[in-house]
Parts: structure tokens; C-alpha cells; sequence
């Protein structure tokens, strides 16, 4: 049996960090360590102090009382320091983050990050660079805020075969989707709600287009099936052209409206997507309201487990920093030779994994038009689909302005190919009874 | 810096498992082991062998095809094999599991157990031992089945202070409420269609009174407060007593009626108590359906997060025991000198939190009496609750049988000490005009 007796020479009793990033997190993490010291201490058997923090401006006012010294606007006072063991990285982006994290990886120091962006687009370098310099570098705030999702998924759930990821990993938007659905109010009144309360911020384009989620699903996607992939591979569309009919007719048909990113194994590829889509309203993703984020795991041997918790602000996101600054100092002089997170790098454990193309994917959609109210345009409109093989679900047709002689039908399908339904949505838009194609949503059972 | 180099060595690359008991878990368990031995070797870099099983029938049909040679009903051929680096234990109980389980630290073997008897019994004496002998003990299936709540709450929470936690993790019981609001069956209906099912033993009663769940939280508790509480520690109401009425009078008050397992701290002590609550509706926990499970942990930074899914069967907890069997081989070798579960054993990190008597919980209270149908007898009854400072929040007044002149009052109180609650509720049972105290329940809000 391997003993821990007569290595612990190899690591030293005080841990130095340095924090790149005082901003909201920044700020969270460097209280922690300053005021909780004794608590990291009892978690993880060493004294764990911070040694410098990085921050753009020194002379700028601070939330926070640090002892004098310890600001700093060199990045080479962290990563040319040997003292620091552990770099924290709370700055975001990609320059000049990356080139940071590189070098403090090359120098063997060990890295927690809050960076999803970073992580999407070069995440398995950098966890390639770990391993070759026997650091850890742990990323569990990159996604979900306070939800554990990124350690369980790499440890806890490491036994399953993962056969989807289904979640809500932004709150901007899910904020947004809340108060279009309770109030009916407009997607731009929602926005600018969003933003009167800092949920979202002045471009709100990452958020809304679904970038930020595809980032975190890219992570999400990588770690549950053991390779990289990018988040070019994720397809995404936004929620800025929902309207408030679509949460009416949607409640009426018994779904709410999330934008979802969603990560599945289908018959040996991998479907990446972030969409607003139908969720049944008795489903738990449907319950997930204002700025929570949740993740449900579909998995081989545990089958669905739904984790449900804040995405985001200050205090989760320094939960899961902290959480994974401890879980580095335990590691610190560990023989493992894998991790979860490692494996994501490494040359996966069997065939790679393909992405399949959006239009492959099979999916029951909810069509809403604008329609002149003749006799036979839905007939028309069933002819369309009937001819491309898509069979309906249900149908509900609306008068919405007897004078101008327009009505609304809202169409919902059984599965269809993707392709199928693209190639049919093009024929009824030239269709002179249908004035226009008003919205698309997929519907997830 | 530490490297992990040199080291190797030290850590065999044929790790060998020996397995106590082949029930249903303990195939699921070995099948993995035997069936997917590229992915544990991937997931763990290290080749990982079934050595050994423990049964006590060796001539018993199985539902696996073993290796021959591999069965034994001899302990001793896991224990004294210094070849065997992990002994899984899924038999359940403490004699003679015990003893095996000390015999095997004691030799230095490592520990993963789905046991949740023998670690809210043992569970400080069987850590301190893991930690003198430089092994580790992990317990994840021993709580909510394919719920990674074990390791959260030692890894990835590790940085919160737990204000509380919240769960339903007996499913049995879960299954018999759900039922009973679903269908407003009996209570011994429900029970005789759960044993069934399978879901429920020929003797229930470790479920039905909230022995399994006491176990459970004994173990939430003792890892989220990091120290050690005892099964004596948590005051158990069973479920036994709802009647069907109860489920209708709650669903008209806005409420569910589950059993929930309940950890907190209350101004320096924590409260620990497993009894049938009434939860509101739109409460995440009140959606808790079937035998599933939930755990709800409130933590400092991460505010409340849930986790939902599986809380018992095969292949849940197969999920947690290979997850466990992943981590502990990854950890062989580490110089870890702290990690969530030997703090348990260890001297914590502060005063020892005492635990306070269920006397003094303050909690609203739902109260259904069977009372004559007299004029003044709600008079009477408020008199009494006035008189202990117990302020009402609600009352329902039903008819119950004309003839005979009976009726059922149903309040709800606001937040009152139990001692105070009891007092009046022998008080209110000496009246005249109540027949009888029919039910009292607690309200989480």
C-alpha cells in the first residue's frame, strides 16, 4: 500500500495564491482567504495566504481593506514569483488572460479559473500544459456559479456514461424568459429590466445570441464525454425574436419557454445546442425561474439528476472558487495520474465523438403563423407539412384583426428532421395565404 | 513546487478490489468492474481488478457470470490479502461489517461502503482509523443513491458554511406520500402496494419511522458541520399517522405533506429532526415525486442548491460506489493531509456545535382536532393557543358527520417553541368539545 507518511516534506505548510482579478469575484475570493483563514486551514491541513493580487488601476477606491503590498499591476509579480503556488483567475476573457495562464502553467503552478471563454477555446491546451508540468487546473466557476456541476461531472458522477445534458446556464436570459412569461411583457422592456438590475450588461449580445451558454455547454459537452470540443461545434440561436404570443400560446399548450443548452449522444455523435425551446410545465427545467441556472444529467447508471442552484454574482461564483482552491491545495503533491479534467486533454478513452449538424437533429417544433383568415389555408399549411413527411401534434388558430382579415395559427408537430422542417417552413413562407413565418421553437419533452 | 514525478513507484498499477456482498448493488458494482475495466482504467490511469467477493451462499444462482475462483464466503480472503488495495462494502449493518471494515483499515486497505448504518453509528471511529492508517474512506452511496451529495458537501461546497439542509432522502417514504396525495389512499394501502413494488420491506419500519433517514442526515450533518453527531442526536417522527384527510386539507391550505430530513444551525446549534412536514406547493421539495430524492443545502456563498434524482436501486448506487472506487484510486498516493471526511473524525474546526432539543424548535404547526360541533368550541380552542402566545395563521371548519355532530377544525399557526406547542395541545385534548387531537404537523416554509 502506498503510505502519505514521508512525502509531506514535498509540499510546503503555506500555500501563497496570487489573485488575478478584484473585481466582484475578485473581491469575494480575497475576502475569503483574508478573513476565512482558519477555515482553510481546518479544509485543507495548510495555511493558505495571498500573496498578490493583480488589478488594472492600484489607486482605484476598493470594497475591500487589503494589507498594503499586496496590489500590484505586473503580471509578473505573480507568474515570476516561485513562491505562488496557485494562481486564482477572476479577470475573464481571453487576453491577456491566456498567455498568463500559460505561463504560470509552464512555471508548475496550479491554476483555478472562473473563465468559461478561456476554458471553451483552449481548454485542452492548457489542461494539456497541466499535465505536462504536473499542475491542476480547476475550473468549477465557469460554469453554473454555485452549482457543483463541473466536479461532479469530472469525480462524483465519473462512473456514468453520459447520455445528455439538458440546462439553463444563463440567468441574463432566463431573467429575461421570466418576465416575459409572468408579465407578457416585450423581449426590449424585459432587456432593459435586465439591465436597470445589472443581470444584464449594456451589450448584451453574449447573453442573449446564447454565446456565454454555448461556452459553458462546450465545457459542459467536453467534460462529459471526455474530449474537446469547441464551441463552433455548439449551434445557437437567441431569444431576442420571441414575442409575448409565444408564452401565451405556449402556457395554453402546457409548456414554458427556456433557452436550453443542451449536450446528447445520438447513435454515436454528439448534438451541441443552445435554443430557446418548449419545456413541459410539470418538468423541473420549466420551474427554473429568474437568474437560476440548472443543469439535469442524464446518466448511464444514475440516471437523471437535476442540480438547481444560482448561476451567478459574487457569493456563488466564491463558492465554487474556494471550493476548488481547497480541492487543489488537498491534491498538491498527489500521484494521481488522472483527473476529470485531465482526461478532456488526453487522447480520450476510445473512438471520438462526431458533431452532428443541426439539420440531422429529429425534434417536435411549434410553428406560429400570420395568416390571411381564408377558408384553406390551413389546409394549405397541412399540405406543406404532410408533404415533408412531419406529422401535427395540435393546431390552434387565432382571429387577431377581423378587419385587416389576419389570424394567427400556432402549429405543433411530432418529431421531424431538422433539414425536413427547414425545406417546409420555405415552401408555406411562399405561400400567398401566409403572410409570415411569425416564430420557430423546438419543443423538448 | 511539488512534482509528481519520482513518486510513481509507490502506487501499484494493478489495483485490486475486493467486494463484500453480491446483492443488487454489489452485482452492479462487479459487473462494472469486470465489464468496463478500459473505462475505470481511462478514468483512473490504473488498471482496476476484481480480486475477491464476499458472499454467504457460494452455490446461490447469480444474475452475473463471475470468473471462477472468485467467490468466497471467507472475510479473511479480502482482509488478510495484502494484495487487495480497496475493499468495496455493499452488505449493509454493522455486525459482522464492522469489525471487516477496521480489520481492513487497519491494514492500511482504503474503503468504499454504501453503508449508511455503519457510518452514522461508527462512522468517527471508522475515519480516525482510515487516517492513522493512511487510507481513505468514502461513503457517497451511503446518502441518496445516484445524488452526489457526500462528495459536495466535503469537495465542492467545502467553502460554505451550512445553514442548513433540507432533504427528502428516504424514498420509500416518499413513495407512500406521493401516493396518498395522488390517489388519497390509506396509509396502509400505500405501505402494502410499496412492499409490492419492491419499494418497501416485509418490515418497514427503518423507513416508515424514520430510522433510514436519521441515519442519512446523521451523516449530512456530521459532513456539513464537520463533526460528529449521532443517530440519537436526530428526533424521528414516522409517517404512520397521516391519514387521508391530511393530504386534502394541506392541498386546500397550498401545501404538500413530505418527510423530510432536516439539518441547521440556529444561533450556535444545530437542530436535527426527520418528521412529515407540510411544504409549500411551488416549493421545489414539494415536487419531489415518487421514490425519487432531493437534497436542499443552504450554504453562506452558494445560497440554496438543489439536487434531485435517484435516492435508491441498482444502478443509482452502483453510480455512486464506481464513482467513489474512481476517487479513491485517484487519491492513492496523495499526501492529502485534510480532506471533508477526515475532518468529521478529526477535532474540528471551532467550539463543537451542540445540538438543541426538539423542545425548542420553533416551527408553524398545522393542527387537525376531531371536535363537537357546538358553538364556542373554536372560541375555546384559540382561548388555548392565546393563552400559550400561539397566534393563528389559518382555520378551516369542516362538517365531518352530521348526525353525530362532529366536526374538523384545521389551523395553521404562526412560528411557536414545541414546548409551548405541547402544552397547548394537552391543554386543547383535556376540552370538552375535542374528541380527539387527530394530527399535528410541522410547516416548512
Amino acid at each position: 500500500m502506498a503510505s502519505s507518511s514521508g512525502m509531506s516534506g514535498e509540499v510546503p505548510d503555506e500555500i501563497n495564491v496570487g489573485l488575478m482579478g478584484l473585481g466582484v469575484v475578485g473581491t469575494g475570493v480575497a475576502a475569503y482567504i483574508l478573513g476565512k483563514a482558519s477555515s482553510l486551514a481546518a479544509a485543507t491541513g495548510r495555511n493558505v495566504n495571498l500573496k498578490k493580487v493583480l488589478v488594472r488601476d492600484i489607486t482605484r477606491a476598493r470594497d475591500i481593506d487589503l494589507p498594503s503590498g499586496l496590489l500590484t499591476t505586473n503580471a509578473e509579480d505573480i507568474l515570476a514569483d516561485a513562491e505562488i503556488h496557485i494562481v486564482v483567475e477572476v479577470i475573464g476573457g481571453t487576453d491577456p488572460v491566456e498567455n498568463h495562464l500559460k505561463q504560470a502553467l509552464a512555471a508548475g503552478k496550479h491554476i483555478v479559473t472562473a473563465n468559461k471563454e478561456v476554458m471553451a477555446k483552449s481548454g485542452p491546451e492548457l489542461l494539456a500544459l497541466a499535465r505536462k508540468n504536473g499542475a491542476n487546473i480547476l475550473f468549477e466557476a465557469s460554469v453554473g456559479g454555485g452549482i457543483p456541476i463541473v466536479g461532479c461531472l469530472m469525480n462524483e458522477l465519473a462512473a456514468n456514461d453520459i447520455r445528455s445534458i439538458r440546462s439553463i446556464i444563463n440567468g441574463t436570459t432566463n431573467y429575461i424568459l421570466t418576465r416575459m412569461a409572468n408579465e407578457r411583457t416585450s423581449f426590449d422592456q424585459a432587456l432593459s429590466e435586465a439591465q436597470g438590475l445589472g443581470y444584464a450588461e449594456a451589450d448584451p449580445i453574449n447573453d442573449i445570441e446564447g454565446i456565454d451558454a454555448a461556452y459553458k455547454l462546450t465545457i459542459l459537452a467536453s467534460l462529459a464525454y471526455r474530449q474537446p470540443f469547441q464551441s463552433a461545434d455548439v449551434y445557437c440561436e437567441g431569444i431576442s425574436r420571441l414575442e409575448p404570443q409565444d408564452f401565451r400560446y405556449a402556457q395554453e399548450l402546457g409548456y414554458a419557454i427556456k433557452s436550453l443548452a443542451i449536450a446528447n449522444l445520438d447513435d454515436g455523435a454528439v448534438q451541441l445546442r443552445v435554443y430557446p425551446a418548449l419545456v413541459p410545465s410539470e418538468h423541473m427545467l420549466a420551474k427554473v425561474d429568474g437568474v437560476y441556472n440548472a443543469v439535469e444529467v442524464d446518466g448511464s447508471l444514475c440516471g437523471q439528476v437535476l442540480f438547481h442552484g444560482m448561476g451567478a454574482g459574487s457569493e456563488p461564483t466564491t463558492s465554487a472558487v474556494v471550493g476548488d482552491l481547497i480541492e487543489v491545495v488537498r491534491k498538491m503533491g498527489s500521484q494521481s495520474r488522472s483527473s476529470g479534467s485531465q482526461e478532456w486533454a488526453g487522447p480520450g478513452n476510445g473512438a471520438a465523438l462526431t458533431v452532428r449538424p443541426i439539420g440531422d437533429l429529429q425534434a417536435r417544433y411549434y410553428i406560429r403563423l400570420d395568416v390571411a383568415d381564408n377558408p384553406g389555408v390551413l389546409a394549405q399549411i397541412a399540405q406543406v407539412l404532410g408533404d415533408g413527411e412531419i406529422s401535427i401534434a395540435a393546431v390552434l388558430q387565432r382571429d387577431t384583426d377581423a378587419e385587416a382579415g389576419s389570424a394567427e395559427i400556432v402549429i405543433t408537430t411530432h418529431p421531424a428532421k431538422g433539414a425536413s422542417m427547414q425545406d417546409a417552413l420555405q415552401i408555406m413562407a411562399g405561400l400567398s395565404q401566409v403572410r409570415r413565418v411569425s416564430n420557430v421553437i423546438r419543443i423538448e419533452e
